[in-house]
């Protein structure tokens, strides 16, 4: 296998490498390729350890970005090179939802939390979204098994921020064949029941609500149970959005007790919304998913 | 004096708060100011550890940043704030030149190296730069005394990336009173003899070559000597800047064996000239900074 994964490394062949930039004891990549989920190119970032980088399979993560965010944001302000290569460990950010581009031309809306920058990592079920905004197909089937022919991934665990949390929490739940741990930072914990969440599936999924509770984080854990030894969430604990009930944490809370999944939910005192906070507290979520991948 | 200090933080006369965030234990602020050195509006971002923020006085860094950055590329790419946040350190990010805006129009040029973004650190002598391009006076005088005005620093030290490596060498070896401690990433070593200096400096100082030597970090060291303990410079093998002659690192070499200034020079295999360089570097120049701190 390693041998195998030493080949495509440097000969990808369903992957455009964009830039390489060693950084710590390892390296930042950037990767496109053409999606059949999204009908567009896609792109994310891949950070490798030198484990991986010399053909040695290493836990990887999966990092889902919030609303208008892209590949580049987390892998410039999160923080997150050091701690990877201190344990070996590798971490990918995708995009947050298809674009347009001279190729495609994606739908979109000019409210921030609805479009493109959004997605809130569903498969939408209505026009014009149901074309290209297939971001559950896009994450867990073709990125997740991509990811996997290309690089020397042993297992994967998911995490995200806000938008991005959710993400996490609901593919998690929904696909716990697939990932070894959860974790996320300042969660939308339930979307069917935010302003944000309702404006977004209106436009995806219409007026079905039984695709609306399918893409709720909170009952979707509510609804499988317990899927993960623990699993770990910090919100600031002066998040606006949080204020604003967009974020709805304790119905994360309440979900898990009735679900018996144990969880750590760490309310940091002071800390906003920002990737301030993201790099604060990224370092014991790299942690929690590389203990539980020793578990695995 | 930790009570004028609580009382300033909460009421500085001479600054403008432009955000905070909770980031680790500490704050990262911006401000803005009116500058008599550059006639126009200023910004600087400031990490301020709890320590700090209690009024206790701690030693600060001055980090200059290079070419086309502004206050935000470091604060939000260099990844310092956990280290500052461990050691109790204050880091300030100064913007790199003046900057046009609604109320000033500043000179700028075509070419990144020169102009707005750039400024070398230094007091321009020929018009239309002299008006504004006083880097040098706002550094050591203004922006030094207003810090020491506003915020409970103890000592400064002084760093910088690419020119403001550069910055960082020329200054603290100018101003030797000023700095308990100098360090440098991938600095701009002998401006003088660098393309994009000698561009520079055509504009900032005309054809007066005693003036460019001034400007020259490799010569400044050579013309005054050991100044400190020693000084820390990390330098990517495989920096394109260095291939093209713009770093002149082994100048700086020179400089400091004929000076007798003990220099720790460290190429690091693989890294280039990005901010993924800087982030792996960072914490040890944040660490030689709290030493010769301690020590001073």
């Amino acid at each position: 296998m390693q041998n195998s994964y030493s080949h495509s490394l440097s000969n990808h062949k369903q992957l455009t490498q964009k830039s390489v930039n060693r950084c710590f004891n390892g390296e930042q990549h950037y990767y496109s390729h053409e999606s059949t989920s999204t009908k567009t190119s896609m792109t994310f970032s891949i950070y490798l350890p030198d484990e991986a980088l010399a053909g040695r399979r290493c836990p990887a993560i999966l990092y889902l970005s919030g609303l208008t965010c892209n590949a580049d944001n987390v892998t410039h302000k999160g923080h997150f090179q050091q701690k990877c290569s201190e344990l070996g460990m590798i971490l990918i950010a995708p995009d947050t939802s298809p674009r347009s581009s001279e190729d495609s031309d994606v739908p979109n809306d000019e409210r921030y939390f609805v479009g493109q920058g959004a997605s809130y990592y569903v498969d939408a079920t209505q026009a014009p979204w149901s074309d290209n905004f297939n971001m559950q197909s896009y994450i867990v089937d073709e990125l997740y098994d991509l990811l996997r022919s290309e690089f020397p991934i042993d297992s994967i665990g998911i995490t995200g921020h806000s938008m991005g949390g959710h993400g996490a929490l609901l593919l998690g739940f929904k696909f716990p064949s697939k990932f070894v741990s959860v974790s996320a930072l300042s969660p939308v914990c339930a979307a069917s029941e935010s302003a944000w969440g309702q404006a977004a599936y209106t436009e995806y999924f219409g007026d079905d609500k039984s695709l609306w509770v399918q893409a709720d984080a909170a009952q979707m854990i509510e609804k499988v149970g317990q899927q993960y030894a623990s699993i770990l969430v910090d919100q600031g604990a002066a998040d606006n959005f949080l204020a604003e009930g967009q974020l709805q944490t304790s119905k994360l809370q309440d979900a898990c007790a009735k679900a018996e999944q144990p969880l750590t939910l760490r309310y940091q005192a002071g800390h906003d919304h920002s990737y301030y906070f993201i790099q604060t507290v990224i370092n014991d979520h790299i942690e929690h998913h590389w203990h539980m991948a020793q578990m695995s």
